[in-house]
């Protein structure tokens, strides 16, 4: 975790990773990078830490290996590119640095010409940058990458970017959104009670218009559906650095229910990650299955489950994340209804229902663990 | 236009409303709402003001009518919604109002028992919402519905938001999310040179971690790809109240092309909005067809068209709005080459040369009005 290093320490870590590399072939030794695997068979469920993290599995890059040169030889290129950015002090995003390293290489072997891409997609370019941040622990985001950012905040939190604070509780019915790099921002003062993480967007502007945050003294938080590491790592840091417990509402569905587990345990893709976005102990606040009876929304406002929902479903029975009773009981149950309902199904029993079903499930701990 | 009512005068103006068809009723006359056509046929280019909006035409709809019976009672039903929601101080999403209004009807008629949903699909409460819009000329952001919020902004403006202020300019490497009803959002101060839209929310990440937008004096906007109805609202405040240059800067392909006449002419859907949301002297900063090669930008980073791409390219050229020597110049220009190309292929001059070329094509007025 290099969550407090400069730039320029980070920098300088980055290229004595390269100097290795190139001390090695200044004395005619093979290079070779070592760089955890991120297969799925290396994904494995950590059941004490509650998180989906990356196991020991490595594998060694040689640069004299047939299969491997092309790799060895884009990771090399994507250093440098990132290198030369952090330097010049630019912010590319990760399709800047496909297109700024996307070149072809000519060259002659034993008396023929070959053409060579760099590389053809981006999902390769990507890939590369995935490898130099589990390679080097250090995050792209560190490395001043830049990326689509989707979370957004208000309430009682003041944060400080670049020497600047920002009080989020001062924000009216505007919302802070949040940096690519999250670990750059200083969080230097919280009130809050609890942090409440909206699927919804429309439904995070309902609560900042209806003021629900500062009666409840909550940080609301939205990604727009499946959140991005910023917001991820926000989350945690705010469960983390100042202990603060983390409810999610979402949809009541596979897809919402997914969502949440993606901010409590990780995801497949970003395992390596999770030790660091994770927060293991967020609560899921709903809308589950069995809300649709125990707060009687009606059948009218309930919508049959499609093919793809119960697919879903299914996996999730699957993930080592979901094996608890409280969710194979929730997921069972849909699976036997074959009923999902959205957050806005609340409202069946009023327009302000939905703070009521909140604060009923906060006090009562009416949450999944 | 009702920029500056307050939230207890509109309530009284939607009230006034369904007064007068109470009144009517009571009078024993029949109810008739006159709202503005939204169809197709009564979309109109308006070459003078140069906006897409909204014909003469009107339609009555009718109380005692078998045809139009169920809109009307749809129509109450909604404005009551609405109205309640006001006086409650609550401030739904537009899928809260579908819900909060979906119930069934039962009724007998000459003997026989019927059963009828208010609405089926939330389509039908939309276009009720939309109805009230145009017939009662208040916005249903000043209803106070909630929706998704997609803009974002940064730079040398200070606005207010219920009291708050809050300085763009002191943001750091945060953003601030614009709110649901921007009309509602004081601009207090504002010091900038122009506004530069960026379709791209990874190129605005870009643009304000790089300082490209306090070196130029520019307010940064983005709203993700095709903007809401709040990001265009600000934008064309930006221009007609400060009398800011506004700048798009999208990808050179065109859906980047029709999202740039968004902000500036208004979309066919909305059309009756255009007058309140479009900015008719937005100016088109690229990137077009014509840059791949007066930037000399290799074929390395080119991508071909796709025959979706040609199918929009082809709707651009029959829209009143694109029938400028210089637009169907680029459109067919695109047509024969089929080739387009991302703002990220700039970077194929290094990563600075974003900003070179923004500041070439706004100090040159390269521009495509």
């Amino acid at each position: 975790m290099s969550a407090n290093k400069s730039r320029a320490e980070l920098l300088a870590e980055l290229e004595d990773w390269a100097k290795g590399l190139s001390n090695d072939i200044l004395k005619l030794k093979e290079p070779i990078l070592e760089i955890p695997s991120r297969t799925l068979s290396n994904t494995i469920w950590d059941e004490k830490n509650k998180i989906l993290k990356l196991g020991s599995e490595k594998i060694h890059r040689k640069f004299l290996d047939v299969k491997e040169a092309r790799r060895f030889m884009q990771t090399m290129l994507m250093l440098r590119l990132i290198v030369e950015a952090m330097r010049a002090d630019v912010f590319p995003t990760i399709r800047d640095l496909y297109y700024n390293g996307k070149h072809t290489i000519n060259f002659n072997f034993l008396g023929r010409k070959y053409r060579e891409n760099t590389w053809d997609e981006q999902s390769e370019s990507n890939a590369v940058i995935e490898d130099i941040e589990v390679a080097t622990n250090i995050l792209r985001e560190e490395m001043g990458v830049s990326a689509d950012v989707k979370g957004k905040i208000v309430g009682p939190i003041i944060v400080r970017s670049q020497g600047y604070e920002l009080d989020a509780s001062k924000f009216g019915e505007t919302a802070l959104s949040l940096p690519v790099n999250v670990d750059a921002l200083e969080i230097v003062k919280v009130e809050a009670n609890y942090v409440l993480v909206v699927e919804k967007d429309a439904i995070f502007q309902r609560l900042v218009r209806e003021k629900f945050w500062s009666q409840e003294g909550a940080i609301l938080i939205t990604a727009k559906g499946m959140p991005d590491r910023a917001t991820r790592r926000f989350v945690r840091r705010l469960n983390e650095e100042h202990k603060l417990p983390v409810y999610v509402l979402t949809d009541g569905d596979p897809y919402g229910w997914y969502i949440y587990s993606v901010y409590k345990s990780g995801s497949i893709k970003l395992s390596y990650e999770s030790e660091r976005l994770a927060t293991p102990n967020a609560k899921f606040l709903g809308l589950t299955a069995t809300d649709i009876d125990s707060y009687k929304i009606s059948d009218n406002y309930v919508i049959a489950a499609n093919d793809r929902d119960v697919k879903r479903a299914q996996e999730l029975l699957r993930y080592p994340w979901f094996q608890k009773p409280e969710w194979t009981r929730e997921i069972n149950l849909f699976l036997k209804k074959k009923k999902k309902v959205e957050i806005e199904a609340l409202s069946t029993h009023g327009l302000k229902f939905l703070h009521d079903y909140l604060r009923d499930k906060i006090r009562g701990s009416k949450f999944i663990d």
